[in-house]
């Protein structure tokens, strides 16, 4: 049974992960015969009020909140190695380019967090593939676009295509239903919920990507 | 566009709603062409951390953590009617059973929040179909069991399914994968979580049981 890594970032669109894109993550591994590992970065993460979309001045951490979406099945990311796994996936929301990088602020700067970072390059190296929703191309386009100039897409939205083209990485405009493959990279993309209006628009793109991903594993 | 509430009672298994049961069951009406409702109590819960399930002595609010499942979309419970709706369906997770009543604590005695008893309420009188997940349907049990006696399933727990009888309801032993209606009252419940394993075998449950919810309404 493949192995297939899914990074979290909290739980919540505005702060952490997008929930529907992490569960649709995890429904897509388990109906396609493979096996999730869930696992987040331990750090703290400024909390957003999901019915204002205002920051709070508390902290959260990351850990901790996402194992809401993994129903307490998850480690920290620092104990994972690319040997043990046979792809990554990154699901999107805030989290992604908040917590996981600081793409949100930095754009085409961004620093990554330094174990989400290694564990990129390790599963990159070892050629296995990457899949990242939404937002998340971004964070895999500030951590390869020198060294690797992957394609992606984050959807349509012109001002962070930009930014990611800034990484040295390629966008490629993309519809919600369908995603993008860099197959000399191995790296599968989708818009989810940069594009979508609808939970099964998100849906169907993930189910294809998450495909994709396995397929190249 | 038929009208689904989806009542939630937190964002998490342990202090609120499953966040894998509310996320399907958004899917599904969606999938179905029907158009979801999400709403929540305003009240406070005691929050639990879902890395070690111990809880931390903090609290939260149900209505402010059900808007990280709804991407903030939702409405206060007291301000919903029956007749503004096709159908009401409730997620499963410890909040359905600790915030949206106290039956993990109280059993077939438990007493009901007064606005998710009222909507239950007129839902019923109003002939209109309820459906309910996991432990949900011991709140649907312990809110019109003297009255409704109606026939539903938490699984196979012979603890819950004593309590649930206690209430003057009827309990059925139900497959992960399967579901129960009560053509008389029109509820439909599934086991979900209760006896999954797998989020997959979830999935089948909700979706079937959300079909038949729909279906009748």
């Amino acid at each position: 049974m493949k192995k297939i890594g899914v990074v979290l970032s909290g739980c919540g669109v505005y702060d952490g992960s997008e929930i529907h894109e992490a569960v649709l993550t995890l429904l897509a591994i388990d109906r396609l015969g493979a096996e999730a590992v869930c696992m987040a970065p331990d750090m703290a993460f400024r909390e957003v009020n999901h019915l204002t979309s205002q920051e709070t001045g508390a902290t959260r951490n990351t850990l901790v909140e996402s194992a809401r979406i993994a129903r307490g099945k998850i480690r920290d990311i620092k104990e994972v190695s690319a040997a043990e796994l046979d792809a990554l996936i990154f699901p999107g929301g805030y989290g992604a380019a908040k917590n996981l990088c600081n793409f949100a602020e930095k754009g085409a700067d961004a620093t990554i967090h330094p174990e989400v970072a290694r564990l990129i390059r390790e599963i990159a190296g070892a050629r296995k593939p990457i899949g990242a929703i939404c937002i998340a191309p971004a964070l895999i386009a500030a951590t390869l676009g020198r060294d690797f100039r992957p394609k992606v897409t984050i959807g349509t939205d012109s001002g962070t295509a930009a930014a990611i083209t800034g990484t040295g990485s390629e966008h490629v405009n993309c519809p919600v239903r369908e995603f993008v493959v860099d197959r000399e990279n191995k790296i599968v993309t989708t818009p989810a919920y940069m594009l979508a209006n609808r939970i099964s628009e998100a849906a169907e793109g993930i189910e294809k990507a998450v495909k994709a991903v396995i397929e190249l594993a």
